[in-house]
């Protein structure tokens, strides 16, 4: 048997949104490897090794996962979300361009899932109907600075924008420059969606105008997107509706 | 029975990339709308009315939808890829907002899909694996100086680009500009990935430096991913793999 290595997005958490071709990988899979909760989500089964690990060993995790399937095995490496976004498809292919160049003829293949924004996104309406952009805002693996710079800009191209990570225990001071940042440049009343654990029993939708948002609105497990200038709430009872129109008039 | 409207995408084509929330949906629905190709992938079955529509009449479907559910009817309103991103969803809260308010009271859920972009991205990689934005290159919805604008802006800020509808047969010459003008304002060999069908039978990957890209190299089934000045190729047999790293060194 030939061993392969497969990078799988199980989704924001609901197992209503894990895609048949995920869950196909994972019943022919001889090995499970992934972050603690995420391995977590899996049902064990004989023939099946589970290799949950700790945060912030992703690089560990992917030459381990590559080692095992160079030997032979079935390897499914798992991410929450979608594995392209902000998880552990990069770190995978950093880890066969800096390592054995046989690993470069495996068979690598990565299984797309529902990452978090576009589940907060379909939760509130339709707020990323128009162009938009998505930022990490952990500087845990780059400059303050150039995130900063990169909501400038944002705000100048009239940008959606969807941001992960907004809000770490132990650098909570990030989120609040953020706001500070849009609600200076922004100068309007664009809503802000915080959108937490969607599709888990735990889930919370908060829409809040920019001027109203504040820091403590968000958590590790929180998304947040801001509208463009010209995203719009429908009134109801209950949270609004919150889209942004498909056009421009010209 | 009371009625609901339920806005789902498909995913890019495979209905391996379907979730199970949106085949339940169908299985649950009275009427099915969309455009033409899209509610082709729906299979007919007793009690179930199919409403395929044109192109370009996404406001009158939209209020057709919404008039069904308010009498009544368990609507589903497919979408390729995901609902919200450049399709269906936008243009339903368009017509809630403009239309009847016991509209706003309707059972109204957007059910998330594989958007193009992201199953583009898994094919070729991990490029959008760091801080992205995501652009409409059709200039039928907004001037094109906002377009280009964009560009500039995001090129700037260094974001990974994904761009959707990059070149219609009618107006081939937007593509033709986004890339002379990616070609000078980057001045560099950053990969371009052109992704077409995606998870069909038609599937084609082609991955270029950006100096080598042409426009006829996209047509209207293209999601065309420009990476950022970090995105890596890594050699190998076949199509290079496609990566942008997770960090900026500090």
């Amino acid at each position: 048997m030939t061993g392969w290595l497969v990078i799988a997005g199980l989704g924001p958490g609901s197992d209503a949104m894990v895609t048949p071709e995920v869950t196909q990988a994972l019943a022919e899979a001889s090995d499970v490897i992934g972050y603690i909760p995420y391995v977590a989500r899996i049902a064990p089964r004989p023939g099946l090794t589970l290799h949950p690990t700790d945060n912030r060993v992703e690089m560990d995790r992917a030459r381990h996962a590559l080692a095992l399937a160079a030997g032979g095995a079935r390897v499914v490496v798992v991410s929450s979300g979608d594995p392209g976004v902000f998880a552990m498809a990069s770190a995978i292919f950093e880890a066969v361009e800096a390592g054995d160049p046989q690993w470069r003829a495996l068979d690598i293949r990565v299984l797309p899932g529902i990452t978090a924004m576009l589940a907060a996104a379909a939760r509130a309406g339709a707020p990323l109907g128009h162009d938009f952009c998505t930022i990490n805002l952990s500087d845990n693996l780059k400059p303050w600075a150039v995130i900063e710079q990169r909501l400038r800009l944002a705000v100048g191209a009239d940008f959606a924008m969807a941001f992960y990570n907004p809000r770490s225990a132990s650098r909570p001071e990030g989120f609040a420059r953020t706001l500070e940042l849009l609600q200076q440049a922004c100068n309007d009343a664009r809503p802000v969606i915080f959108a937490r654990a969607v599709s888990t029993s735990e889930e919370v939708l908060t829409v809040v105008p920019l001027p109203e948002a504040r820091p403590e609105m968000a958590d590790m497990r929180t998304m947040v997107i801001v509208g463009s200038s010209r995203t719009r709430m429908i009134a109801r009872d209950g949270v609004p509706f919150v889209y942004t129109p498909r056009s421009i008039p010209k």
